[in-house]
């Protein structure tokens, strides 16, 4: 590695590779656009107060000091909550967006957002300390409609179905809803529900046993009642009904009577969940499934909770998780509620590169590069690609006036699959230009005002490996 | 100002703001890719023994610290060097990127590149310390042909000229070169080429009687000398012939010899400097000029250097500037040249949102809204969404089934051109859908698997104010 070269958590692509990550954004981009996402751009810094919540100081967070102050030993003049630090999410930016904005705002806010964050986290393997997420969320002023919990995660899988192109497997959101768990959790008389989220949420990592033995250590759970959290947290269904017949089987199994208010909190998030699964069966059948495993260890959301797994890379764990949060923002007595989710792009651009072997198919834009006879012919080359390029055409022109064969072989590194020939293949003043598709070998007379590049060849695209 | 609303120097953008600052990176983008330049994101973070290249602590950078260190009081610990930093340009990661990429890289390597960059000065008005630039560059492996030095002007130039469609007013490039300048100063028998550069660069702050005094005073030049620089600094041409006869009319009047060694390193200079305003002149006629007065600071430039300025906007100053470098990098006995030019991409976006009111047609990227009659049929609006949208048709759907005026009013603060009425204006079961223009009030029948939106109105886009 050369001095000064890469930084453990600080990924960065080469030009083939970053052709694959910008098409993987316009793709995200174009289908939030569709949906009637608007994008937005937050700074990439928030101030220590914003970032730092309730004081909590130990979060992942890169803090700034200006140099001068550094070297000035002024670096701890400023009271942690005033310094300025870089965002870790899109998150806490969009709170306090929507709370700055909210007057030239129109509610609900749709939002998109696609940016780079960043941890201050130790290096370590495997660690991203700078990514790029993409997120869309929708805020309410005062109140947020259900049925955004409905459309957001289908909108996610929609999104991700596009990237299969790139190499992405088939991916699935696995939806919960916390009213539901909650609802099941005091009806079996348990009261610290944070606490059974919590250990819930550790489900995939230390398996059933170790959950049931934290649920009864750490949460005043019985072992029946642990046994119940774990026959809930096992329960699957693919539509509403299925869902709704074996929820309620359960809450008999466990004498959970259908008039307690227990009951009719759990019934709410019941329906939200039946409605979101029978909804993605319309739309792409077998998307959204309801897992009521799902918990989202984070303590702020109040319905439903998503997580999406992809079907043959289940170690990269969720890819794209979110939920309802009744309390994204507030500012004096009014609340913004939000429903949100979130991808990590960076990782899956790292499968798409690594594992699916996603790559450009080339590394220019150019479709074209225009050959040079000699350096002082070099304008009417100029001319030549100014013509293509002004009908959209993307050309390059050789950078000397080297051998032809040396002029072939720059295009061909750079994937370039044509070259133009000036006044013919050997360039003698008078004759028509040709142009030739160093891929296929064909070559042809060429108006520089009416040619086109045939299919598969004017635009780089990504392709596939094997 | 909300609590923890906006930093000074961190601009942020309203939707219909972002919506233009999003279409100027998007026609940059598209103007680099047709002229075959390769688009490639760095990490934002460099070491400290990259960003402060010779032990230099005086630039406004801003370093990183892991919260974790600052509350355990290690923030000190890591040398200034292995600290990290954020980036202040996009020029010293590229010259980053090149060594530690140079085997993957294909030379010339022609590079766009359109990021945030940080600058931790003290907060003062006007000033960003968050911002973007949009950079090209094309750097060679050893060598680099002089031609691009003609060709990197005028696909800014070109790129500019788009951007006038989003409020930018006409842009000239100025256009000078050191050699010209050195040969001269050296003709006139000064010796501190760099001190006379820094003083001529002063010009437009300090006016031509001070810069002749402080070339006197701090360059050794006498009262005859310091007029000469002046004169060459007075002296623009819009072509060639018109560089070579005025340049050589002031060598005849100040007495350097055609045959002198300072004749010769100048003429080099102004051959390339001819070359570019003809080319220029070809291509954008006006676009360009040679305009001796062009200095450039900065110490690193060893050939052509460009400044361009706006028509009716010459308080900005110089909005994309650069020149050629024949040092950019270099690894070992390797030395990489390069020639580029870099635009304040925020203060352009600035100066079209506040000077020229250019702002979004509409807030929201969608075309349609489809009205909900109750939340029983928010399926079918859905479905009526869907299908648009699989044709490219941004929709969006009605956040309630409040009554229908409501609903309108929702797209109208959002700029949505259309309102889609699920089965016709009074949602009666089975009557036909209906679309409603409500910027014309035009009202048809419609299916949602054919109907189009009216030219005008099918995607958002940038207008200019009054």
């Amino acid at each position: 590695m050369a001095k000064g070269a890469s930084i453990s958590g600080f990924p960065e692509w080469l030009p083939a590779e970053r052709v694959v990550e910008q098409r993987v954004i316009d793709t995200l981009r174009r289908i939030f656009e569709l949906n009637g996402f608007i994008g937005i751009e937050t700074r990439a810094v928030e101030t220590g107060a914003s970032l730092l919540k309730k004081g909590e100081t130990s979060k992942e967070i890169y803090l700034l000091s200006r140099l001068q102050e550094v070297t000035a030993g002024q670096e701890n003049d400023t009271p942690l909550p005033e310094r300025l630090g870089l965002h870790f999410d899109l998150t806490v930016p969009l709170s306090r967006y929507v709370v700055e904005h909210s007057g030239d705002l129109a509610f609900p806010f749709k939002r998109w957002q696609i940016q780079k964050v960043w941890r201050g986290e130790r290096p370590q393997e495997g660690r991203f300390r700078e990514f790029v997420q993409a997120d869309i969320d929708v805020v309410g002023n005062g109140t947020l409609p259900e049925h955004y919990e409905v459309e957001l995660p289908l909108v996610m899988v929609t999104a991700l179905e596009q990237l299969r192109a790139f190499g992405l497997p088939k991916a699935t959101v696995h939806a919960n809803n916390r009213k539901l768990s909650e609802g099941f959790y005091r009806g079996l008389g348990l009261t610290d529900i944070e606490g059974v989220l919590r250990e819930i949420d550790k489900l995939d990592k230390i398996g059933p046993d170790e959950v049931a033995k934290l649920l009864v250590s750490e949460c005043g759970a019985d072992a029946g009642q642990a046994a119940a959290c774990l026959e809930l947290a096992d329960m699957t269904a693919a539509n509403g009904d299925e869902l709704r017949s074996k929820f309620d089987a359960l809450c008999d199994e466990h004498r959970i009577p259908k008039d307690s208010d227990a009951y009719a909190l759990a019934s709410q998030g019941v329906a939200t969940l039946a409605m979101i699964v029978d909804e993605a069966a319309v739309i792409l059948p077998g998307a959204v499934i309801a897992d009521l495993k799902i918990a989202r260890g984070l303590d702020y959301y109040t319905g439903s909770v998503y997580e999406t797994f992809l079907d043959s890379a289940s170690a990269l764990g969720s890819i794209c998780s979110g939920g309802r949060y009744d309390n994204l923002a507030s500012h004096g007595n009014r609340t913004y509620p939000g429903v949100g989710l979130s991808i990590g792009l960076s990782r899956l651009v790292s499968y798409m590169l690594h594992t699916a072997h996603a790559t450009a198919t080339r590394v220019s834009p150019a479709a074209v590069l225009v050959a040079v006879w000699d350096e002082e012919r070099r304008g009417e080359s100029n001319r030549i690609a100014a013509a293509l390029r002004s009908r959209g055409i993307a050309a390059d022109v050789a950078p000397t006036a080297a051998k032809l064969g040396k002029q072939i072989k720059y295009a061909d590194k750079l994937g370039i699959p044509y070259v133009w020939f000036p006044e013919g293949a050997d360039g003698q003043e008078g004759a028509p230009d040709e142009v030739k598709n160093i891929v296929t070998g064909e070559q042809t007379q060429a108006d520089r005002a009416t040619w086109t590049p045939a299919d598969g060849y004017a635009l780089q695209d990504v392709k596939l490996g094997d």
